[in-house]
């Protein structure tokens, strides 16, 4: 078939794709004997066959197209994958081209070399089936299915000339995350922002069906595409030498398209979203895999999805079937005596930092500006008496968040990211510098919409971490804010990024990567008006459980110890930070140099709020600004309840502060420990979330059974911000009651106050029912000093 | 404009529609004067103003047009709402058609209960603006976005009657859940499965922007639902009369096609994939409301989000435009004197069980029937030796699961749900009774699809769970089995559901529904082969979170205890059960009759395994299939190294039975704990999950500073099963250093059992490397009696 490949570029493209394949099963299969120089024995097999086989060619065929675009046109082209444990491509690719090799010198490009290649897949101590931080070229690991596009959208931002190829695997296709993710063009600016390429595998199969994409009618999957608003291309075959000459042309299109494209829009300064091309690529599931394996059908069908042979070591027939399938690929003509690629083949890959093993943005960190931050003391409230003026914490912070974006505009290296929360959540003072990200249709009665905007909205949780990622792991900054409840929606892709950050750190030639920013606000206690849904502080729980050297959790109790730490989280690499803070009115506590000491401390004693002495009956603890508020309250119940009482008010910033130095870098040392919270009086701590999350933290100090927390109980509903605390038991009668039980030098007004709280609670209770809104006495109250 | 409506049904359908816009509105704002008896003044105005009212009126509007359907054709039909706070128009209509005052026989259908109404919404005490367990006729909250098309889905299995209109928002169309959702048709069988009639509600704004869904241009639009397998309709407008006219004229084809699919189907007993109709709604966002308010549109732009007015109390002018806009709506010709809804308009509804509020599926409890359960007793495995049979324990469980299905395929209330893992979690006996759900295409090759499949896969936890939710909800059963690592994907999904649990509960109207019942299997201890981004234990911790009477934890440590609690959980009613359980070989320990003995306990000590005759030196406690087995083979190092050591083991299968009785109903009392665990012994606890889960649990049990846990620790990576509990420290060989190191009788083995199994673990490392597989000694170690 005629095609714009001469024959011998045919003959080249089809060797060096039976290359990759070869080495694609070699590493599924053999520990050993990787030139089959000698016939294949049981001796030759791995014990356990990893990796999927299914997706590989497609992906590997790919690969080698993308090579001769890049080569043709000197294109800059990171190659996302998203089919699970289709590593073995990538692998095969980038040790094909040598990128492996330079970052893993062991691997050499001979017979030892891919010996050890081979065995190292999938292989205790060796390297992980999917596309993991361990491969070269990769910022999307795949394991979890759902997130390749995303990725993809988000490494194109700010990167103008940057292609992305994206494969995204048919069954992929079917999750949540990846079905919303094909409406990010509406975000994407043609003349500031590179290509994303999409390119939708079909072949058919996931684990154990058939994918739904590959059952639809044709002409549903492109008006699909269309729907999405890609202008779809279909390339359908089985026959390599028909396919490379057809892919070799529709990638041309494609290409040309995307150039036409942006030139288009870059000369005549019109960003009108283009309907952006994109490729359905229908090739059989473990194509040039067996045909037929026990009598039935493997190629093209879900037999060939993970390892179509499977008893290689015990079946002499499959042991066949496998030697005569490696042979199939024509190793001799592709490898020297050596072991080594011929030249020739080799040659066709592009060179240098056009490889995409090597392609600058896919190890990010390698590009990453700090961020120019103003400021943050010039944000500053003064709260004159401390409590005495109400301010939204996160309001302050949007003017300090507004000024990094000014800072950074030239370099276009940061962006704020909401699920349609930005200025619900009070940081909407960043659009008098930048609006939002829109490229659909914009009406008259539009504000700060725009296709420039850096501000990326979208009501999706998962579009909003997808892109962050993507624009973290290609070396950018960004902060996301979210309503505490629903950042649940997450959870997953948290897991996986801390899990890359983790498994990134431990490989030298991976640079640093700016943290992964969470604010969150509109929390629990402030959810008081949208009712129960709304109600849910259980993410700290879930990222105090990821590795203690990636994680990080701040509790600012207001509003110039927010701006502190969201200072110090901007300048920090490979985090995932986590702040949160509230956005209604609330007292500030700390004046400026006092907010940074304490921040820098991450805990303390507030001695202008207490009257210890050195020597407290009870210690006041708190973590989170309500919690805050409520104890501050508390105390001055104290104060008119047992003014003999000594009262210590300890503030906590860092969680992580309360665990063991052992278990979090930033863990406080027993000694430390001891001093601030006594090894033997009581402890009333009132915290933002779970109770159960400081006793996790604090169950082995020694005061710990003097601990009494109180938090979010699970209890909620549509009321008044003070009755959320009643409720969870967190109100400050019940924090001074609790103070009062537990002191041996109050206890002796433990009745009284026990009667007394209670009937307060009632009267609130009739109150808040009767006038809808909280107290007046509780709603006005306020700080006095001693 | 001609039209199917009389005049006077014009006029009666207009009329109705205001009579619920003016109660919503009336909700919204008012605490008094509900019928504008006299000048509206501030004190009639509630403090604080809550509700959407942006997407209320369009959903007043379709339940209106919903009624004549229904009384037309006496259908059965349950509506569904997406758009977040939209109670007050569900609320408004319930109480309209009187099934409101039915369920809350205080809101009387007069003045006040129409005050009532009015002012117990968004009210302390009072009902929550979302279309929660509160308000008649909902399955389907909304509070957290994008799950409604799920729930109408999940609703319909079975139902062949059943029409379930369900209205999706545009801004909800943008999350991951619902994107994914649209596909849900090719899973629906129109023979024996009842009709979703998706209506996408565009009325162009979230809480602060355009939706992406009304930007685009209209043959995007159209080629979108095309894509997605619908035959879409749409009706675009604002003039009331006009669209009341239009909006009959669709329905009545949108039924009539749906009454045409059926009809066909069932009378030719073809369910070969018919387009359903789906409805795309243009109206505008606050339509009927506000205008212009200082100045700006408020009506058809995001001003009409969420409260139009927000400025009622202060600003009198505010105040007068909403007395004119309630007004506006004529309540003298819709209310009487006595404040009751005129009889000839209540007339047009639907009577008795046909209201949309009363729909038996709503409230799908009284629906459901007991499964009939096959004696699980007879799946048992006989374990001769404890430990010397090796089983896949789910694969055990998967034969009862065939059964289960068998036993009620003619009620057809029983379905399994998994994310394409049901045969990888080796559950695939049950195709034997029935297939899997597919209405796509088939290919020659397939296997074990069928259109009357009882079994949902699709590779989305998103689709899996929100159909279950709708399958629980309208009163049938279910099994959900997914890979532990990817549950958290629905971790937020899971909260919602628990809250709804929760609050549903707490009416007494609200009939209890089946459990969640959730099996976790290719946990973190064996997903050794998948590497890191499949080992994550901590949805048990998310679980944990949630209010204890709503929440429970199982960790069978092998076959016939999984069979015992599986039992267990079928049967209950209004929980979500968390079972985690292995599906690679693993040692059946206990008889069926001992396993029924302890999964009742949740928690024993097997004195078969021990040797303490009651006072232990160490106790042994592990929880999980794989910590059962390190520690059953630490005990039998123990022997070797500590003959004299006197060791209790203690097996935990129920997770809360180690919370205080007063934090869990299953917890045991401090006497039962303190004989099981001793009150000053060492505890060496192997846990399948995090170890402070355990801590979280005990931290105030007399011995709990003496409970030293083993567990998950974020460590993991592509390797083999036993290193994953070596990397971990949970392995064999460091649970009997870690008793020996901790028990005063055996302290003086100390020091060469800290060399010795320091050696075996490097011994152990080199091996895994050299060999890829672990050490024989390791894998094929047995439990031997002593």
């Amino acid at each position: 078939m005629a095609g714009p490949l001469s024959d011998e570029e045919l003959a080249k493209i089809d060797a060096y794709w039976r290359a990759a394949n070869y080495l694609s099963v070699g590493q599924i299969y053999l520990k050993d004997n990787p030139l089959l120089e000698r016939p294949l024995t049981r001796e030759d097999i791995k014990p356990r066959l990893l990796g999927h086989f299914g997706t590989t060619p497609g992906l590997n065929f790919i690969y080698v197209h993308l090579n001769r675009i890049i080569r043709n046109h000197r294109a800059n082209m990171m190659y996302l994958i998203g089919p699970g444990h289709g590593a073995p491509g990538i692998i095969a690719n980038t040790f094909l081209e040598g990128s492996y090799t330079e970052l893993y010198p062991n691997i050499e490009r001979n017979r030892d070399g891919m010996k050890r290649l081979f065995r190292q897949f999938s292989w205790p101590y060796g390297v992980p089936s999917h596309d993991a931080p361990e491969v070269p070229g990769s910022i999307s690991e795949g394991g979890e299915l759902g997130y390749s596009l995303l990725h993809a959208y988000g490494a194109v931002l700010d990167n103008p000339d940057l292609i992305v190829p994206c494969v995204v695997g048919d069954g992929e296709a079917e999750t949540g995350a990846l079905a919303a993710s094909w409406h990010s063009n509406k975000f994407i600016n043609p003349i500031t922002d590179g290509a994303v390429l999409p390119i939708l595998h079909l072949n058919g199969y996931k684990i154990a069906n058939p994918t739904v994409l590959a059952r639809i009618d044709p002409d549903e999957l492109e008006s699909l595409f269309k729907g999405y608003g890609y202008k779809p291309y279909v390339l359908e075959g089985d026959d390599p030498k028909d396919m490379h000459q057809r892919m070799a042309e529709v990638l041309d299109t494609l290409y040309a398209e995307i150039q036409r494209i942006q030139r288009h829009a870059r000369e005549k300064n019109d960003p009108t979203r283009p309907r952006w091309p994109m490729l359905v690529l229908r090739t059989p599931k473990g194509w040039t895999g067996p045909k037929v394996v026990d009598g039935k059908p493997v190629e093209g069908t879900w037999r060939a999805h993970q390892v179509p042979l499977e008893e290689v070591r015990d079946n002499p027939e499959h042991l066949k079937i496998l030697e005569a399938w490696l042979h199939s690929y024509r190793p001799r003509e592709l490898f020297d005596a050596n072991g080594t690629f011929r030249e020739e083949l080799a040659d066709i890959a592009p060179k240098g930092r056009l490889r995409m093993g090597v392609n600058v943005h896919s190890n990010g960190g390698q590009l990453l500006v700090p961020l120019v931050l103003p400021g943050f003391r010039d944000y500053a409230i003064d709260p004159g008496v401390p409590g005495s003026k109400q301010v939204s914490a996160t309001r302050v912070l949007g003017g300090y968040l507004r000024d990094v974006m000014r800072h950074n505009l030239a370099t276009k290296n940061f962006r704020m990211f909401a699920p349609d929360e930005n200025a619900s959540n009070r940081l909407q003072d960043v659009y008098a510098v930048s609006g939002k990200s829109w490229d659909a249709k914009l009406e008259p009665t539009d504000e700060n919409l725009s296709v420039d905007g850096r501000v990326m909205e979208v009501l999706s949780e998962h579009l909003c971490q997808g892109w962050l990622e993507g624009y973290l792991l290609t070396g950018r900054h960004g902060f996301f804010s979210c309503y505490e409840a629903f950042i649940h929606i997450i959870d997953s892709m948290f897991n996986q990024h801390a899990k890359w950050i983790k498994s990134a750190k431990e490989l030298p030639w991976r640079k640093p990567i700016a943290s992964l920013n969470y604010l969150l606000s509109s929390h629990v206690w402030r959810q008081d008006h949208n009712g129960f849904s709304h109600q849910d502080p259980g993410f700290i729980d879930h990222v105090a459980n990821k590795k203690a050297d990636t994680v990080r959790i701040y509790l600012p109790p207001d509003a110039n110890t927010l701006l502190s730490v969201a200072d110090h989280c901007l300048r920090s690499k490979n985090y995932v930070n986590l702040i949160i803070a509230g956005k209604q009115l609330a007292p500030v506590w700390l004046d400026m140099e006092s907010a940074v000491r304490h921040c820098s401390e991450g805990i303390g004693a507030w001695d202008w709020a207490g009257n210890d002495d050195g020597d407290p009956d009870v210690v006041m603890a708190c973590a989170g600004d309500v919690p805050t508020l409520e104890t501050m309250a508390a105390v001055t119940l104290l104060r008119a309840w047992a003014p003999e009482l000594k009262v210590r008010v300890v503030n906590v910033v860092d969680v992580f502060k309360l665990a063991p130095v052992h278990v979090h870098p930033h863990g406080l040392n027993e000694e430390d420990f001891n001093r601030l919270f006594t090894t033997d009086k009581p402890v009333v701590f009132a915290f933002h979330g779970y109770p159960t999350l400081v006793h996790k933290l604090t169950y082995n100090r020694a005061n710990h059974a003097n601990i009494h927390v109180h938090g979010f109980k699970e209890e909620g509903t549509t009321t008044t911000p003070f009755d959320m605390t009643v409720l969870n038991d967190m109100d400050r009668f019940t924090l001074a009651l609790s103070a009062i039980q537990h002191s041996k030098a109050a206890r002796h007004r433990r009745d009284d106050a026990e009667q007394r709280f209670s009937e307060v609670r009632q009267r609130h209770k009739l109150y808040v029912s009767e006038h809808g809104e909280d107290m007046p006495e509780v709603a006005n109250w306020k700080w006095t000093a001693r």
